[in-house]
């Protein structure tokens, strides 16, 4: 087989269109080509041609919220080993059967735990930088997911590490929390290949301190979210006019839409309110900067269809799909111990043992995805934006993930339709995944 | 001054578009007519050319909520007099002042009372029928809010008058409340003639009984709106499903939108849930069928600007502007009796005497129209539509209301715009109104 992959008869995800057309890709680099010239002498004459049958060709998929899955949580002790294997073997582990679900990169997401365990599990965390097809998803980064909350908005997140989080959010608090060698180190830059560990970090914008660790964080080329917040409409504003680019998982563990006290939803439609001077610069040039991002789980637990459905109507273009998974993604149903807690899956619900308090998801970001079609009637190539282009471009990683384009990593997933009697949406089925060039995943072989 | 006249130089709102047209209008029919071939031998020759400067032609405005203005209230005793003067005397005097504010047509609109107040006020509040410009703004009929209310949504409406509504919804029950002869009468069609007192009538869906009276109204041609109601989302939804076609007042007395319970906003999106035959529907063909229009009360009191212009996202072509006033419309702020309570008018609040109980509204669809404008950055005709054709296709009247189309009554509104520094958006401001094809407010002669 030739290192030259000649893709054709594929239906590729372009914007918003899916459009008939051939895809080239170098698997030595791992990358997207552009159409080499026919020349017979070359090396192209000998590339590998492969008939996808007009199947679906889409940019892998890209979680910004995962906590864990098949039993593992990123957030637990990096000093133990369970069943003979090392944290970071079990982290392999995970992230090759998590690809398999079309899903090949992702932020491992942290819950909110002491300074000691950032410390610990941060580094094993940060981007993977290894472009070995055969390792699995790969981590951009991590999401730290807290300890900075409002506390009475922090749902499971252990209530030790957020009032150890101390009085403040103040820069100087937060960093020795991750630790400074977590957020910056000296290959960072601002094209976009920051190689912090630390990649994304949710936060309360209406905590003492959070405006300035936003504003310091958001300029070094960390993304900053807002969630798990108090705040009203305008410190929810605040949060995006300092450097905030997105709300996470909306409507949980923030206030509701009131008709007199919008809440952070109120933001999605332009950061504005009844002053005239603000008015103009929201509604002027620039306002869909001013709009955020946001993350939604759409699991058929978290959100109701309906709300997601007007999610999507408020703002298409910031909605992005996360699973929030919990280790008890790919599990049974049943109860097990989760840090210093124990947590009941019971179909897609996921709560603490004993009460409906919800613990995070344990579905994968291709259900999201086929929920989310049913539910709001979005076409196909407009729902792989959600998983794909638009993730990508809140990391500033447009230019390399969630996009066919020559010159990115070839990441991608093959998909075929499968139409169920009564539903209004196709379910897509993952047939094949790619990681840098090469599969690594087949549903016919596996 | 020829009866025939031609409008030239004038930008006419016609959809979401201005368009630089002549219109042209028979006086005496008080209609609009398609241009006339140029007979120099014919009364064309003759015609009245009045040269518009550029300015912008609307159809007249349409409110299809109002209580009362400038001190009379529809739904006060029409047995007694005021200062001399009937209620017949001081309806007319209301109605040719409301034209002065470019609301040309409107639903005199009564609270929740008790039977003998529909009895005798309704007859005097349908349809005008009149064809005299002079007349004022026209009556389309009245409409109805209450009293099938939720009693923990029932905001400042008569509690006597919803208990004494009884206890269920039921058709016979509703009937004797208003009055058969004001719900039905033998001149009744469907091509939209439909001259019943009653036009408009909004009720609680979840109330026994409600859904075979919406069903049977709506049948008959009544517009059945949902509203003052503790419905949940499904609720909510059957009673669209049944023959509503229309939310009064979003967001105020109604359950909020809440993730996991999205209330009556929920159906804004499409009357769906998770169930895939429904998803089939409401995602089929048809869809926007079942989508409600929806009134809400651009006033900057009732709503805060950023839940109106998610309003608008949510739901941008079921958006009617209405205003809600009650009879402190045009007065001065201070206290005064309002049937058997007091109101406080302070600027635009409306509030019960000694409580921040919100009671109505006092502003006019004109100032609804330029903080919508402001709030959403709609344009002017996108925004025009919100009380023009949008109301009159509510009403089933889009052939000759709301519309500057040939063979549609000549009611319409000529406006200026005043560019405010720092404002988002002008200002519109209402220079001429002209009812049934002849002039009935200058700004420079008034």
């Amino acid at each position: 087989m030739s290192h030259l992959i000649h893709l054709v008869n594929a239906r590729l995800v372009d914007g918003d269109q899916l459009v008939s057309k051939s895809l080239w890709i170098d698997s030595i680099a791992g990358v997207f080509i552009p159409p080499p010239l026919p020349d017979p002498a070359s090396s192209v004459a000998a590339a590998t041609s492969i008939d996808l049958q007009g199947r679906i060709v889409s940019p892998g998929f890209i979680d910004l919220q995962i906590n864990g899955a098949y039993g593992f949580d990123f957030s637990e002790d990096a000093t133990e080993e369970v069943e003979g294997k090392s944290y970071t073997q079990r982290y392999r582990d995970v992230r090759r059967k998590l690809i398999a679900t079309g899903t090949t990169s992702f932020l491992p997401t942290m819950t909110s735990q002491l300074p000691q365990r950032y410390h610990r599990n941060l580094p094993l965390l940060g981007p993977s930088k290894s472009r070995d097809p055969f390792d699995g998803a790969e981590s951009l980064g991590a999401h730290c997911e807290g300890p900075f909350f409002a506390h009475n908005r922090m749902g499971v997140h252990l209530p030790d590490a957020i009032i150890s989080s101390g009085k403040t959010s103040e820069p100087t608090h937060v960093f020795e929390t991750y630790g400074m060698n977590n957020l910056f180190d000296e290959s960072y830059s601002f094209d976009g290949s920051i190689s912090s560990n630390v990649r994304m970090i949710t936060m309360a914008p209406e905590r003492p301190g959070a405006l300035d660790t936003i504003t310091e964080l958001s300029q070094k080329g960390i993304v900053m979210c807002i969630g798990h917040m108090a705040a009203d409409y305008k410190q929810a504003r605040a949060g995006i006019e300092v450097g905030a680019t997105m709300i996470t998982h909306l409507y949980n563990q923030m206030n509701p839409l009131h008709h007199r006290g919008p809440g952070p939803l109120g933001i999605l439609g332009g950061a504005g309110d009844i002053n005239p001077e603000t008015e103009a610069k929201i509604l002027g040039e620039g306002t869909s900067n001013t709009r955020p991002y946001f993350g939604i789980i759409a699991d058929g637990h978290h959100v109701h269809p309906a709300s997601v459905r007007l999610a999507h109507l408020m703002h298409p273009d910031g909605l992005i799909l996360v699973t929030d998974a919990l280790l008890l993604l790919g599990d049974e149903d049943g109860t097990i111990d989760w840090l210093t807690r124990r947590l009941t899956k019971k179909g897609i619900s996921v709560t603490l043992e004993g009460t409906d308090i919800i613990a995070g998801s344990c579905v994968t970001l291709l259900q999201c995805i086929n929920n989310f079609r049913k539910w709001t009637g979005a076409s196909i190539p407009a729902t792989l934006q959600a998983v794909t282009s638009r993730p990508a471009a809140v990391l500033k990683l447009g230019h390399v993930k969630g996009t066919l384009q020559a010159g990115a990593d070839a990441d991608f997933v093959v998909l075929s339709e499968n139409h169920v009697p009564g539903q209004p949406a196709s379910d897509l089925v993952v047939d094949e995944v790619w990681n840098f060039g090469t599969k690594v995943f087949d549903r016919n072989t596996s």
